[in-house]
């Protein structure tokens, strides 16, 4: 069974199960132990962070009953904490499903809330940065991270990739109320690549960076000197899109 | 010291002090406490109800420390939970100006999430309302509220006024991501009149009546038959504008 999953990650240790931390594969998979008993494994198409949100997470899980897809989602929501909710469920694949195989294209989101003092409302899925940005150096900071890059300098330490480089087909800022909108799609994220981007993208919004250092902190490769890494409460995984022989766009579900 | 406070309404008994629960005003009076020892009483332009938010609340305090306003601003944030934030303070009026008097116009905000289940990131923020919803049905029933008519069906029990008549001065629905946002500016709101109007308005967005009863029930008065109340956590107090000798639009500070 394909799951697309919602969640505010306020409070927990992240997507990716742990022994004793509170985690959205571990609830999801007590969901599915309520419905039918056993061990269950979930895999996730990201492996967000601690307090990292989504909209679009995609997941699969094997699945015993012959229930109706938009009954299991129903069952599931049943039983979930309503921080995390199955948006959709469909059949496709069968067992063939792999949530990390036959990705198109990830899409990530930053929210910003730029009042002077926080929107108690955002407070949870927001960044609060008060103070000028200069928006039009930050969306010539951004054109510098569209394409085909590599994007080392941006990558966390710790996760052993085979390959740095990805394509980035989405960069752009868009104005919200009360704040900004920062939209980042690619063929794929490396780690904390997204907070690292933001981070930088910040700096050059505040003058302390010109927007031309983008491409040359990408150049440098790592370790990319100074470079902040934006917190995690602000940031949302948006959605998956998945090419044949299972398509789909997670955005666009439910 | 006249403040603009914004807060997340969840865990609040509503806007007004109650002897043993948690209300806003009673967490800006503990917070003024904390600054000058001594009864303090804050003083607020709309009692909103429990579970309602606020952007532009605004608030009147004697105080006696001679700090700028300002620094009382941040002040008072050191002390107040998150989900309460003071946005500005000023000196108008000082002991001169009443929050109650002078009001030209107060705005609330009624949020609907259309998705198919809801968006866990704003579940407590917006009323989650899935199936189709005739927009331009609901435009046109809005649109009946606008000008100066008797508001009594739309007004809650237990509330005596002198008069029921009230102007209303806006009443747009705008699309937003995943929903739809309601706004209502008047002179003035009798008790649950927003939500009641957004009852009504629902139920003409659902095709449970057309839009033409919405004069209807305006002409028939109290009781309005069966007019449901939408539930309070969809609704915001976005902001109240006060005419001279105060000005201030708290939608536009901080």
């Amino acid at each position: 069974m394909r799951l697309v999953v919602a969640y505010e990650g306020t409070m927990y240790c992240g997507w990716q199960l742990q022994a004793a931390e509170p985690t959205v594969q571990g609830v999801l998979e007590a969901a599915f132990r309520q419905l039918e008993p056993g061990p269950r494994r979930v895999l996730g198409a990201s492996r967000t962070d601690q307090g990292v949100h989504a909209l679009g997470q995609v997941a699969w899980a094997r699945t015993e009953r012959a229930l109706d897809p938009e009954r299991y989602r129903d069952a599931l929501n049943h039983f979930l904490p309503d921080d995390v909710r199955v948006r959709s469920c469909d059949l496709a694949g069968g067992e063939a499903f792999h949530p990390l195989k036959g990705v198109l294209e990830k899409t990530y989101v930053y929210r910003v809330d730029r009042g002077a003092v926080p929107d108690p409302r955002l407070r949870r899925i927001a960044l609060h940065r008060p103070g000028p940005l200069d928006l039009a150096a930050m969306r010539e900071g951004l054109g510098h991270l569209l394409g085909r890059h590599d994007f080392a300098a941006l990558g966390g330490a710790g996760s052993p990739r085979r390959t740095t480089v990805r394509t980035v087909t989405e960069a752009a800022l868009r104005e919200v109320e009360g704040g900004i909108e920062l939209r980042l799609s690619a063929d794929g994220f490396l780690y904390h690549m997204v907070r690292h981007a933001v981070g930088l993208l910040l700096e050059v919004g505040q003058g302390r960076r010109g927007p031309e250092e983008v491409p040359r902190v990408l150049a440098e490769g790592p370790p990319a000197q100074g470079l902040p890494l934006a917190p995690a409460h602000g940031l949302c995984l948006l959605g998956v899109a998945y090419g044949p022989p299972f398509p789909l766009d997670s955005r666009h579900v439910g």
